[in-house]
């Protein structure tokens, strides 16, 4: 049988407009706030690390159109993914939407890891845009 | 915090063009081979129901493009959700990707088990597509 590629969505609704969670996506120190240190920066091609205590995530920013949708490699020992942010408005703020594809089926641990972490990822954005007004 | 929206997804890349993959997801005699039997019509708004031991789906066409894109409601006991069906022709054939969106975070077991079952859905319908030249 064939391979797959699987992939991890989740999306929430946010009670504030897109560019100010688009800020929360793009700036370094928010960056660090919610998801780990880096150096992003909002240009194709640019790459970044994101580095927390368990290692690295090698980074390079695929797509960009401000304040709509955002994505970038991300690489780490033996997993090779995209993760892709889309922000679509609404009438109470902001559906966002996270997408990472490029989960094998063997990678299990990875999968599942991603399951649990952007959910708790997106609990730390959404202390960070309370707190930064 | 918010109530995040959970999808699964699965792509696959399958050795056949697209007209067969779409026949296999649309032709209720060919769907009951490796999916579950029901009474599906490739129409806009067409409400059908898939029977499995386990109970029943209930579906309603929500959108469809001929040989490209099959999407309709997958609703059961306390599910509601969302299956999307997209072809997208390859060197190779057809690119086949299923999303599953509408799993609450306290839904796990139906989350878990599309996970799970989708793969084996497309192993079935791999041997399907196989057998029915």
């Amino acid at each position: 049988m064939s391979v797959d590629t699987l992939s991890v969505v989740v999306e929430r609704d946010l009670p504030y407009p897109p560019e100010k969670i688009w800020r929360a996506l793009t700036q370094p120190h928010l960056i660090e706030e919610w998801l780990m240190k880096g150096d992003f920066q909002p240009e194709m091609g640019h790459r970044f690390s994101l580095r927390a205590d368990w290692g690295s995530v090698n980074c390079e920013v695929r797509a960009i159109e401000p304040g709509k949708a955002l994505s970038y490699t991300w690489d780490t020992k033996d997993l090779r993914s995209i993760v892709t942010w889309t922000l679509f408005p609404s009438e109470t703020g902001t559906r966002l939407r996270i997408e990472q594809t490029g989960f094998q089926p063997e990678q299990q641990p990875y999968y599942r890891g991603a399951q649990a972490g952007w959910p708790r990822f997106l609990d730390a954005m959404e202390r960070v845009l309370r707190e930064r007004n």
